[in-house]
């Protein structure tokens, strides 16, 4: 029955899909650990949250508007009727290859994640609804669009047309540097703009959790080997090269930020080791299928250092992009599909050369061009999305709830009760310690104590 | 030397049983996470007990009991002398096929998963003995048994029959909504109206770590992937179906739980959006290969809801099913089965209609009955097996140990050491800035407190 | 392209690398979980920056050095200039197999976590910046040569030739417990006796956080799998039962650590399930492509009850390797690697005989000759490469860093910020209600109060 189907392709993508798919809670991790113990759960809540929304956004006709046929063959958007409801990707494909049902449960982890890459910079202050709202509007209006022109390539046999990017322009972005991180990167700076300030701006909580931290950004870099190497949609030598040159930036990354923030400030911090492997995977997306394992090492210690000293720009320029999205995601993304114009080898998978390999300036400016279009359109209709929730149903908390933290305002619950009520308390204990030395009474009611 | 091997079918399949295996700390965890700080450990144990305890099982008689061939050719159980010890299993397989060492090892998992989701139920109360030797009991006589009724398919050319559901009913169930969740889900309910209420049971501790069981419904989550696509047992157009159908189902089921939340008491929490997906993903298992994307998105909004209201059903009749095992995997697996009945479409990988499809009633019967086989044999052989421990071991906890916390009487640790004892100790230093604002003699011994 | 690439062996070496991949994180966890509060994020960075270190050196010589032709046809080490910078890696391979990209992914993994395993058993007490230029000294000085010795095998025109384990010995070592486990122990034992014993050796802080060693433990049990079963380089039978195998001793480890434990102490501990686990996993490593399903069972309830007794060995010789590599590592790789000697059967993949199954003595001694030459070599080399950083950077941080904890002092961060300060901070309640109720000034600052 699946005699079309490439079987050992199809293996290997149901493995990438499987391991993308660990991203969620990944990220959930990252982010929360970062935030203090009362803005946790909201944290967490908001990848959960957008990412269900953007699946089921997907299933209707988001897969349809991202890799159907180009309405009017124009490049900007696929036709949402095409593929309507997903029902149409039950059938065995016809021709070998992937199976459509794959890709489209492929993709539809990329579409999840993305959105939810960009609640990092909203942390502490954006109402949950309208986070949620958010994540579908910012969808549909621009992640769809924006992942059609650069992931959907045109049929061989010209009967389907894809994106502008990937066909037209000719840009490489192997596994999503525009679509995924530039676009997020600069949605999440459109967004704080108009959201506003955390209180704690100029003096933010310290992370309440580095190990939940540090576990968020050891499972992004395992789920980035299938979101990159699944992005091959073969089990070959591309994605091969693709994970090695991965996990290469990534351990770059790392030593590289370490040794910025070493040089700064003769800590090297556990945040900043989280903070450098993402800054590095970030950048290696677009370039992870084009450049040399070499290559590879330059761009992920090329984003450790720039990304660790573009994090404090938000302090220079005043914006608060609490979890640093725009100094990771935007400032990688850019970072990593440009220097593909200068890294990218012809011996790498996507067989071109830049700048530095003889290939001249022909390959750059199409990187530039792709980048500047993400920017431009990601940033211009974000801002309208924010400003009409705004305006509509508000996007901010009260100030009361900011203060008091939006895990018990918002979700009714707190992260953590590490005390155990009932006669083995040990704060208990301590306050009867205390107390008793005193000669106190004890119905200073010390059993209601808790921490 | 492989040559009779679908390798790419076991590529997939290896890849399949490796996320699965994460799901055993992904249990333990998700359960771990929601009781109180004094029983962490003894809930996560329970999970790691039952799979090791399971795992000896399944080697010596277990893979031969649920896939051995039905003694008597009666579709009851397996004959477990037929591949007694596994060694059979190192041969090369003599046609083009799965290795039966990994048809093994991914079916190893599925019985140690199943067993250790009963243990959600008995939290906070149940011998840590007891609970070994049940998880023993119940993987012999009531697991492998109901594990080859719906697993067992009879070979093609006859010469070994499998079990009555998958065979003789001809009842749908692709990857356990049967086998794994209403019969673990219908066991929990004997294994607690036995054990008892918690002493806390109308009053019982808030969960004490969020974050943990959020993560650990991600990698659940993550883990399907693999329990459900496995079942597909090739790379082909089924797993991606499957995959595909399962995503659709855990984005409904979060957004579906957290509305009835919300609609009920204004605040979408993460231990909703945690059991949203699951009680989704509860419901597409047996559904995954049935139904189409928009089918499936309608299972698990209608599972995220359903149980969202089922988890309240235990202070209504009394029964403490302390994690809600029953409220979600018996509730979501009886609503998953049955629902297959009607949403079934011939177009998916099960290639059979349900009701809403022009099937008639045929394929709905066969749900009821293999659904009322289970619950009935299920309820009543854990019943007798729980009351036999019950008589002789014991099977709870004394009431002192109950209050005390089972961590410390039963596994002598405490899930965490939060304060570091010595001289920066803050606890001390706080209890110092009080006690030096009285004048009071530091020898309060202050250096012993500890939280 | 892709033509000569073997794709279906690709497919589950792709997914294989990618759960490798998340060891790193499990391996950190794992070890962070099990040191003091104060230790925590010094413990976790110790693994992520060894690996960023070796990743790095693996790109650049490590590939070349171990899977290169070996210099001068000795077997002792392969040709660092051969695929120095790996840009040679890129090419599709010529005849059918894995991409030589995708070994190399592979390889890196298992070179990174193998150093950071010996990390274990420095927790507490050494200069971080010691312990970075310790990984790249110590990679490229003993693990480097010795993979080569038991990884690179023979090409089968002779054209290149590999290491003298894997060819001129002919000892059986199916995914490193030489190379990884004895390796990484012994010198973890050089290592401590250099460095010396933690001022609390003898009362050494209880595992600040059980729940992230179990999860540690469940990761590494799922990368393992990765690890064991990647190592057969093929989607078929032999990856099949080295999964059963590897599962199987898993299982058997756990329950027999744990029964050590209630014998001897009456508690059955996460942290003995944790170890268990992983003492068994150990030994499995060298053995799990030579043992039937029976045997691995014994291979991991051996490895479980004698690591059980293993690890309480630093005390009674004082030898202060903290978190047990010595114990678990040390012990469990010999005695796996021992065990094929008895326990290897011919129907398994590796196709010999041990000497229970009539094959002499035959593979005993190679096994034999394996770990002693892996335990002197390592011993050796790690105790000259530890005396002279100890001579040049120093390698202990000072006493009151020791003390005080190396969170603060080294990365300038804690692990945890569990309080909230503000305005509902429990703890200032706790301590506004003792106050209040012996009436005294609110002014003894009790906003200040963290903890």
């Amino acid at each position: 029955m699946n005699e079309a189907v490439a079987a050992a392709d199809t293996a290997w993508i149901l493995a990438a899909f499987t391991a993308v798919s660990l991203m969620v809670p990944g990220l959930a991790l990252f982010y929360g650990g970062m935030v203090s113990v009362r803005n946790t759960l909201n944290m967490a809540m908001m990848t959960f949250g957008a990412f269900a929304v953007v699946g089921i956004l997907w299933i209707v006709f988001g897969y349809s508007t991202v890799l159907g046929n180009s309405l009017g063959g124009l490049g900007i958007v696929g036709n949402p009727a095409e593929y309507f409801g997903s029902s149409a990707l039950l059938d065995v494909p016809t021709e070998p290859g992937l199976p459509p049902a794959l890709i489209a449960a492929f993709q539809l982890l990329f579409a999840g994640i993305t959105v939810a890459l960009i609640s990092g910079s909203v942390a502490d202050r954006m109402k949950f609804g309208a986070w949620m709202a958010f994540a579908g509007l910012w969808a549909t209006l621009v992640y769809f669009p924006v992942a059609h022109w650069v992931f959907a390539f045109d049929s061989e046999d010209g009967s389907t047309i894809g994106g502008w990017i990937a066909n037209r322009l000719g840009a490489v972005d192997f596994a999503g540097g525009t679509a995924v991180h530039v676009n997020a990167g600069v949605a999440a700076l459109a967004l704080v703009l108009v959201l506003g300030r955390r209180t704690s701006f100029t003096n933010p909580p310290r992370p309440h959790s580095l190990p939940l931290t540090m576990l968020g950004s050891g499972i992004l870099f395992f789920g980035w080997f299938g979101f990159n190497g699944g992005s091959a949609l073969a089990a070959g030598n591309n994605a091969s090269v693709v994970v090695l040159n991965t996990v290469a930036a990534a351990c770059a990354g790392t030593v590289s930020w370490l040794a910025v923030e070493w040089i700064r400030e003769r800590h090297a911090t556990s945040l900043g080791a989280s903070s450098g492997i993402i800054a590095a995977l970030v950048a290696i997306t677009p370039a992870c299928g084009a450049v040399s394992p070499l290559g590879a090492l330059l761009v992920g210690a090329l984003a450790g250092a720039v990304c660790c000293l573009a994090v404090s720009l938000k302090y220079r320029l005043g914006f608060d992009d609490a979890l640093d999205v725009v100094g990771v995601h935007l400032v990688g993304g850019v970072l990593g599909t440009v220097l593909v114009g200068f890294l990218a080898t012809e011996s790498a998978p996507n067989a071109v050369n830049g700048l530095f390999y003889g290939g001249g300036l022909d390959l750059l400016w199409r990187q530039i061009v792709a980048v500047g279009a993400v920017l431009i359109y990601s940033f211009a209709v974000t801002w309208i999305i924010v400003m009409v929730l705004k305006k509509t149903m508000g996007i901010r908390v009260e100030r009361d709830v900011e203060l008091e933290g939006l895990d018990i305002a918002l979700h009714g619950e707190t992260a953590y009760v590490l005390d155990a009520p009932g006669p083995t308390s040990r704060v208990v204990k301590a306050a009867d310690a205390i107390a008793g030395a005193e000669n106190i009474a004890t119905n200073a009611a010390p059993n209601s104590a808790t921490i």
